[in-house]
Formats: structure tokens, C-alpha cells, sequence
């Protein structure tokens, strides 16, 4: 049954609070993923887990933040960005929302690397006062079920941006938007040369976007796989 | 064919740009909807809308900003708001990256009210320096040809909040959430006092969350109707 | 008899607050108003009705904001602006100011169309914890008298900025101003493009700073009748 | 003749501007001045000296901001303050939008001590970058000339707030407003004990508003005096 | 030869940007540590090593930020925090300051966890524009030599704050402050429930400040290899 | 017996405060100080004499803000400026940390002229709420046993930066960093055209970052005697 918080009623939701205090947030990005990836990857990855880590763990999940820090990404159109400061600040003011309702767990699913900072940022500035809510940042990329299965499969090709798990997950999540996308071969990318980096030393970095991935290896098979790692590996954290 | 944003590569945007310059951003709330609306309605509507029109008129439409100013609220769970500040500042920050890329005409599609004055806010925020960038808000359900619509189905009963309009709209687009909310009656609410409202005296106000509406009136047929009232109405506008 | 905040001391407004919680709150801007309106314009109405709707009704008038939300008429030397995120937190400090001291009922009697946003924004931003206080906005311009009476005798010449209307009203209160100022005839100006403008587009569009009015349409005498039906309005809605 | 700014049109400005690049704004609070004293004392003072100086040196006049810091008497009802960093940041974008037009000199004539600091502050504020503009602050009470003619006038009962001299200048400029209020003896006060106090230390330690001064001793014809002294003060500053 | 930069003068800070465009910037915090651990520890060793980096790497040292992100420490007194929102916009005007005199790599090293989330922040907010720096993070208590040698001196009691090594560290560098604290045997200590912590929870949680710690085993012996492993490492890298 | 915070355990903290409130917080800058003065002059003699006055009086002496105010200085190599407003808020959140844990007295020791305004425009912003502390600002170069000195041996050349006094006062706590810096004759400096100046203005009119001062006059002997009078007189005013 879905546990998604914008198909609920508010009466549902007080009815919910009397027995759990547990919310899933998905968070994620709305950025470049090189020449054959989905703008949307990181929140559409993000999303699609949580809600499947919703569903089999009965926790609400609140609707996805789709934009996040992508100030890096920034040469490349179709990239949405909010500053560093001001992610910082939504992600707190999300927090203060749902403690004032009574949740105290509140966990986020993260797409994307570029909001880890922010994000544990934001939890320092949410957690300044009296607030006893349980902060949880998951990273499903990151998850050692997912890393270790990606190593498998795609050996040292995965690469940091527009990686072959990424593209896979969202394969299966969005085969339709993928149909659409012409095949294409990729040469091995440069290596990057400090991080952070500005937009213009990422485009002249890595000039079609990607960061050491081969995005040819990825299927929407591989994203079967990956998407119940990653959704397993949170619900038995959940728990 | 889909034009959402997230369903794209950055090359499909790159060449979109050459010939195009106009993009959609579907913005709503997350926020109480009376005992029988969904919570996630203002997002949806205005999504679901966007991507109609999006489609229609072979133009991008940007994922969805789902928070929104939802501060008089609060009192209700499920409620998740932004401060004004805050709004105005990711407005901002979303039509920044935006008119970076080239983009010069932002159609904000919007599902609430409370929204209003600080996405206003954050246009003339966003225009203070050499951007020429064309900004436009439509708020769907202030659409001459919906709000007419409504007048002849709901008579004096649409209200001011989880509206009959909004409700049937998303029992159209999202049928199978209510169908697990249970029917109800409504009794009239009283008139608001003033506005705007701080959380404690909206709740005092509206105990259940209307403010004027009967939603028992709403139906998945009059939203069909609506949906497309909307959706061809901001067509004809962005041609 | 004065109810100029300014003009009292501290313990006249303590005994006033013993049978009254209602103050008045003049906003304006100082903006350029075309070749012939002065660049007070919109804080001189405001101010001036202020201080007769409270001579008439025996409310507290607080001095006047003579800045606001001009951004759009930055290519004009004389105006002076805040940004708008500026302008929000004044605006919201104001209010917190005077519900610290007891005060329940602010009423803002505007003279700008630029500050309604922002000063809607700010009624939210203040609202957003336990004050019970009634916000009012009343841009002046807008009232159904004013703006009936306007259509009377200048048709569609009254305009959108540097109105007929305004001219009038503030040659009935500052004439020796405009004893100063030489009469002109005009000629109808472009319709705008898009709103809200960068200055830039502004003055490109409008190059001797009127919308659309003809101010050589404006008297004294118009004022007069335009000023009493604006604080007539406003002393009914205040009681 | 008026040199003030809101009496102008942008022309007018435009014109000036040629030949001269200065202007003054006038800046004080809205607050306590003792159980005699008016609460706009202290833009009233600064606006009455500056529109006197502007009119003696043909400057332009800006119309006044007429909110400062004053934190420290909100204990007291009709006090309106800004916070420190909120009026750091209003003088900052009323420098810039001077500066903006090509203004090269700003004279702020202040009449209040709360202010000093943050005025200071926002001084460094606007010069961050490559303006060239002079930025010049006169507190008219801390003019030698002034303070030597209070000492001769008033010996050690002048005070530090609610100061027989600033209560004299506006008892000349306002001499309506003062009639309405009944004459007083005053005791002396206490001493500070530090240096700011919180609004309720101040309360307490001066339950009448005022530090240090004997009210009863300022007079219009004294008022005369003292305005004229620090009109001419300035002017010959200016020159 | 001391590499401080508060030791240089500005010639010859212009001098040594005509050869070389490093800088280190030691940061830390000040902020409890246990019964036994110096208040300072976090920014003292970061500036130790800091300083026998520079010597030896002839890199200019900046002086350090004594004051970091240590909310969760603000239920023990002697702790200076600032919020995380401040720390981030401080490290970004600090970033500013050195890249506008031509710096182009600046190796921050940190003795504090509590500031890794707002350091990566603060590198994301400086590196929005079109700045070529190299931004480099080193926690010096992350090592891997570091940690694989407090690893074999310590097992698993070297805990997560208040460490063993850190301890050691500053009893190598400090000894004379370390003489005058009595030495004490410790109980391990809880784990913790989840991170961050507000305040009053982590005070309840670990009641003496440490967090899994047994600083009865630190020496200044330990110290002395810990801080040349730390030292060397970090060598290594800036070349 | 040493007082400085950072050399401190918590507990002793704690038992500090059960008999004594106060607390000394050094503040400076890191700037140019003139072709012979060290860039760390504000912070190293604040400091320096900070340890002195706590060490004579019992009192504790928090760890220096080394960064200050000094945005005039940034065309000069070397300087590091927190913007006003930052500036002002960080110190805001030094004294609320402080008070927080029940320190009452809080005394700025200041080394740099440009922290004033932002340092006493912070102290207005701690104090808005209820605490009840004691916020003092000793800046130690303008105290009237420094200055008489300074008047006695260098007459009209101490100048306003890079001023002989300060760097005698650094040359007596410092002499190993001055054997380093050559030494120099100077000529005599403008006059500065106006207070604040930005930064290209600053290095145009004073083009080595001397300020009317002759620092060739400076001496460690001087610098000797200085250094106890200030000490001294800071330490009478805290008694």
C-alpha cells in the first residue's frame, strides 16, 4: 500500500503519528548525468527507492526535494541549483516542519554526493536546540551492498558522476525516458584535478559530463538488481 | 512526447535551447487538505497541469518544487512548509540557474495560494540586475475558464481551501489515492477573521482544515472537465 | 486632533492602549513618477491619508516607510530602493515592533504597487508563531471608490504608474511642489512586454517613466475628491 | 527653496546631478524620549536640520528613514526598532541606489546614538567594492558647537537620552505637538550600569525613560538656538 | 624559519606570490573535551602541525580560527560555537580574501569532525564562481598513519571525541597546561543513539564529554610520534 | 598562574563559574600593517595583552578572533577580512555561547579600529533578548594612559595604522619575527580624503599602508612600556 505522505489526508496522518514516529525524506538533484543519462537521476533514484522502502516498511514518505547542490554542474544546461547556503537552510526548515508535527525519526534517501555536506550541515543547524528527533542521512549509492555488487559488475568503470549503477537504477525506474536516448561508446575520462571544482574547470575537465564512468555497461537488468540492494539494505536498517 | 526536464539529457537541452527558450516550473505545497484532500494536492495539480501543457505545446517542463508557504498550516500534521524568506530565496535561485543556461521565458505554474506573494517577491528579486528574462505566473485555479467552470458545478460551496475544484482535479489525476479516503458530509465553516492566519488560529478557526468548501461535491468527472479547462487555457496563453 | 505616533510620548500611547490595540502603518516609495509627479509621490499619499484616516477615526499613526520595493525604476536617478528580501524583514520587524507593545490590529495603507508582495510576504513571515494580530493591507489606489471615480474622469488615460490619480492626489496635499514643475502634454506610451521588468527593460520600454497615464489629465481639484473618497473608504473599513 | 527629494521629479534629479553630485539623508528612530519628550524626536531633529541645511546649501534632501536601532527601548510602548543587522543592511541599499544614480557624497545627518554603530557598519558594507563615493556621518547633537552651548545652558542636567537639548530643538520645530503635553519636575536618575542593556534592563534601571536629564529645563526659545547652531555647523561643513 | 603568516609583512606576503600560490589555514574549535582533554584542543593541534608544516614545506601559515561548529558541545561550559549557517559563510569570506590576492591553492587542516560538513559547504559556496583555487580539506586525526597508529597504541579505546591521540597530541604540545590537570581512571561510555545531538542530549548521553574514550592511556610520548606522523603525512601531500 | 580558556578541562570551567562571571574575548585582525609591521599586529597585541590582564586578574581569556573587519586593507597581500555583517554575527554568537553557560561580564580586548562599529553594533544585537550580561569593549590603543604616552614620544608621527605604538608593542611581545623585516626611513603620508574608503582608494592614497605614521620611531623599549600600561589600565577597569 503506498505510504506516500501527498496521497494522505491530514487525519491519516495524526491517526499514523499515534503509533510511529518515522518519515522517509528523498532528496535529490536536478543535474546533468552526462550525454546518455536522465537530468532527474539523482531524485528520480533517490524517490523511487524510498517509496519502495516505504511500502515494504509501512513509513511514510514525504514528497522528493528535487533540486539540491549542483553549483558544479552548472555548465551544462538543464542543471537547477541552489546554493550551498540555501540548501542548507530548506533541508533545516523540512526538519523543523516534521518535529513540530511529532516525528522523530526522520531519514533521508540521498541521490546525490554533492547534498552530503549540506544535508549534515543542515542537521547540525536543525539539532541546536530541544529537538530529540533522530536525524538519518542514507546515501543508496554508498550502501556496501550496492558498491560491492557494482564492483562486480562493472569493475573500476563505474566512475564518481553519471556512474553505471545510476544509470542502471533509473534504467529500470524509467525505461521509457532511456528509449528515447541514442547508444553511445565512451573513452575513459581525465582525472579530476582538486574537488570542488568551479562549473567551467568541470566542463573542461570532463567536457561531456561524465567523471570516470562508462555509461555503456549500464542495463535496466543491472538496475533490477542494484534497485532491491539498495531498497533491502535500507528496510533492514529501518528496523 | 514527454518534455519533462528530468526525462532529458543535457544534450537534448543544449539542442532544445537552439530553437527554444521557454520553460515550465510546476511549484505547489505540501500541506492539510481538510479531512477528505490529499496532502500533496497544490503539488500535483500544478505538476500534473504543467506537464499536460508541457506536452501539448512541445515545451521543457522542470521538476517540481513540492514545498511551498504553508506557515498557517502548521497546526495540521503532514504539513511541511518553507518560511516566506526561504521561498523567495529558492525562487530565486531556481530562475538564476535558469536564465543561466539561456532560458528566457519561466512559466511558474502554480497550485496554491499562499505561494503567491513571495514567488511575486522573488521575480523582482530575481530582476534586479541585466536578466531579460520574461517571468510569468499562472495560478491554475484563478484561470477565468476554471473559475467560471466552478461557479456553474459548486455555486458558493467551491471555498477558499481544499476547494471542491482542487479536489476534483486530483480525483482525476490521482483516482486510486482517494479511493482509500472515506466519503463524508461537511458542515458550512465559519467566515475567516483575518488574514493572514497564524497556525494556532487556523486551526481554532477551521478545525478540520476547509475554509468554506464542500468537498462532498468534488467528483473525478468535474475534474477531468477542470484538468483540461487549465490545461488549454494556459496553452493558448503560452502561444 | 494629531494622532501622529511621533507626536506623542510613551505614556499617551500606554494610556491608549488601555481601549485601543489599532495603529496605522503609512508605506510608500520613493520612485521616480514621470516628468511631471514627484519621487515622493507614493509615501506622500499614503502618508498624508494615513494621518486623516487617523485624525478621523482616532487611531495612532506611525511615521511613514519612505523606502520600498522600487527595483524596477533603478534607471531613474532619485529613486532609492530595497530589495526586496530587505524590504520583507523591515517590514516584518515593523510588525513584531508593535504586537511587542500590545497592538492587535497593524493596518498598512500603501501607496506603491511594488511593496504588495512583499508586504503580503512579511504578514507571513510574521504570522508564523503565537501573535493573534489582525494584519491589514490597504493599497489606497485600489479602492473600488478611488478607482470608479478615476475611470469617470480620466477613462483609460489614468494609467499603471505615475498615474492620473496619484498626480492629483499628491497636487491637492504638496501644491507649491508642483507649482514648480512645468506642464507638459504626453504622448501614449508602449504597453509592457512582460512583468516584473529589470530596470534596464524599464526605461528601454518607458523612457520618460510613465504607464500608460496621461498626466496632463491631473488637478488640484481631482485631488481633493480622489483624497476624501480614499480616507472615507478607509475610516468604513477600519470601524 | 525645497531641495527636497520627494518634491522633485526625476528630471529635476537628472538635471541636478550635472552640476553636483551630493546629498543628505536625514536618520533617526522612532522611540521613548521620557515621559516628555516626543517619540519622533529623533527624525523629526535630523529632518528639520537637514531640510534647513539642504535648503542653505542647494542640496538635495532625502526623505528620511525614520526607523533606527533601538532595541534597547523597547520596553517602552511605541518604540519601533530595527534590528542591528537589518538596519546595517537598509543604509547599505540606500547607499547603493544613491551611488547607482552617481551620487559621490552622502551626508547622513543622524539623530540618534543607536544608530552610530550599525551606520558605521553599513559604511564598510557599501564600500566593499569600487564605489568612490564619500560617505559622511554628522550626529547633529555631537556637533561641538551644540554641545558647547547645551554645557553653558543646561550644566550637567543635559543627559544622554531623552536630553533637554533634543527635547528643546523639536519643542521649536513642533511647538504643536508639545503644548498637548503637561509640564513635569524630574528627579535625577540612576547611573548606567554598563553599556547596552537589554530593553527590560533598561526599564528597570530607568522606569521613565529618561538617562540623566532634567526635561523641565528645555524651552522652544532654546530650541531656536540650538537648531540654528547646528544648521550652521553643518552647512559649513558641507562647503 | 616560521612561515607564519602573521609574523610577514605585506611585501613580503606580495614577495612570496611571485614563486609560490599555497597557504594552509589551520581551524579548529574551542570546545570541551573531557574531564582531562584542554578545551582548546582542536584548534592548538591543528595549529601545531599547521605550523611544522609550513616550516617545513616553506608554506605561509595563516593565523587560525580558533572557534568552530560545536553545538552538540554547548551543554559543557568553556564551549564557543558558532552556528553552522556562520561557520560556513566565515570559511567562504576567509576562502575570498586569499583568492583575491592571487592564492590559488589553500590546504585547510582541521582538528575538529564537528567542522568537515560546513568546511565541504563553505568550499561549494566559494567555488560558485569563476575562482581557479584547489581547495584542499585535511582532518589530521583521519591520517590513515595517524590512525593506524593510534590503532596499535590504543586498540579500540581511543574513542570518537576526547581521543586518546588528540590528547596525546597536545600533551606533547602543551605539557605545561596538562600539568595541571589531575589524572584521572574512566568507565567506558554509552554509544550514541544516533548523530547529531542536540545539547542536552549528548550531555545525558556522555556525562563527563567523552564519547568512547580512555585518556588514561594518552602520553606525551604518544604525542610526540602521533604529531610527527600527522606532520609528515601532511608533507607528503602538499608535494 | 595561566587563564587562558583553551588550556583549560571543562571543569574547570564549571568550578570557575561557581565564584566568578568574567570572561576576556581578544579580538584583532589579520592585515597589512605597512612595509615593517607584522600582518598579525591587531590579534597578536590583543591577545598578548588579553593573557597579561587575565593572568594578574584571575580572569579567563577566551582563545583571539584572529580575523577582523578589514575590508579597507584588502589591497594589500596577506590581509584576510570577515565582511561587516558576517563579522557582526559572529561575535553575536561568541557572546550568546558565553552567556549561555552563565558568563555575565564579557570584555572585548580590541587591537583593531575598524572592529568597532561591527563589535558594538553586535553587542545591540546579544542584547535583544533577556540577558543580562555585561558587554564591554576596551579598545587597548585608545586608552588615555596609552595615548598620553604615545603623544610624549612620538608627538604628531604615531599616525592611525601601522601606528609606531602598535608596532612597538608587537616588537617588545614579538623580536624575533622584527629581526627579519629590514629597516626603513619613511616619508610622510596624504591625508585620508574621507572615512571608509574602499580598498583601491585606500592603496592609491596610501600606497605602502602606512597611515600617517613613522615607524621608524618604533622601538622594543617603547613597545615594553606600552605594553604595561595597558595592561595595567585594563586591569584597574576590571576591578
Amino acid at each position: 500500500m503506498s505510504m506516500n505522505l501527498e496521497e494522505k489526508t491530514w487525519p491519516q496522518v495524526e491517526e499514523y503519528l499515534k503509533s510511529k514516529k518515522s518519515i522517509i525524506v528523498p532528496v535529490g538533484s536536478t543535474e546533468q548525468h552526462g550525454p546518455t543519462g536522465l537530468i532527474g537521476i539523482d531524485y528520480l533514484s533517490a524517490w523511487e527507492i524510498a517509496r519502495a522502502v516505504g511500502a515494504k516498511t509501512n513509513t511514510l514518505v514525504a514528497p522528493p526535494l528535487c533540486f539540491g547542490m549542483a553549483v558544479h554542474h552548472m555548465a551544462f544546461p538543464g542543471t537547477i541549483t541552489l546554493s550551498p547556503a540555501t540548501y542548507v537552510q530548506v533541508i533545516t526548515e523540512i526538519i523543523q516542519s516534521l518535529t513540530q508535527h511529532g516525528f522523530e525519526k526522520i531519514t533521508f534517501i540521498n541521490g546525490h554526493g554533492g547534498n552530503i555536506a549540506p544535508l549534515t550541515t543542515a542537521f547540525c543547524q536543525a539539532k541546536q536546540g530541544r529537538e530529540t528527533c533522530n536525524l538519518q542521512l542514507i546515501n543508496w549509492w554508498h550502501l556496501p551492498e550496492v558498491t560491492a555488487h557494482e564492483k562486480t559488475i562493472y569493475g573500476d568503470q563505474n566512475g564518481f558522476h553519471a556512474t553505471c549503477g545510476e544509470i542502471s537504477v533509473t534504467m529500470f525506474t524509467h525505461p521509457e525516458a532511456y528509449s528515447k536516448i541514442p547508444k553511445m561508446t565512451f573513452e575513459p575520462t581525465k582525472d579530476r584535478p582538486h574537488w570542488p571544482m568551479a562549473p567551467f574547470e568541470f566542463r573542461q575537465t570532463f567536457p561531456d559530463g561524465r567523471m570516470g564512468s562508462n555509461p555503456a555497461l549500464s542495463s535496466e537488468e543491472h538496475g533490477k538488481v542494484l534497485f532491491k540492494l539498495a531498497v533491502d539494505s535500507i528496510c533492514q536498517k529501518l528496523e
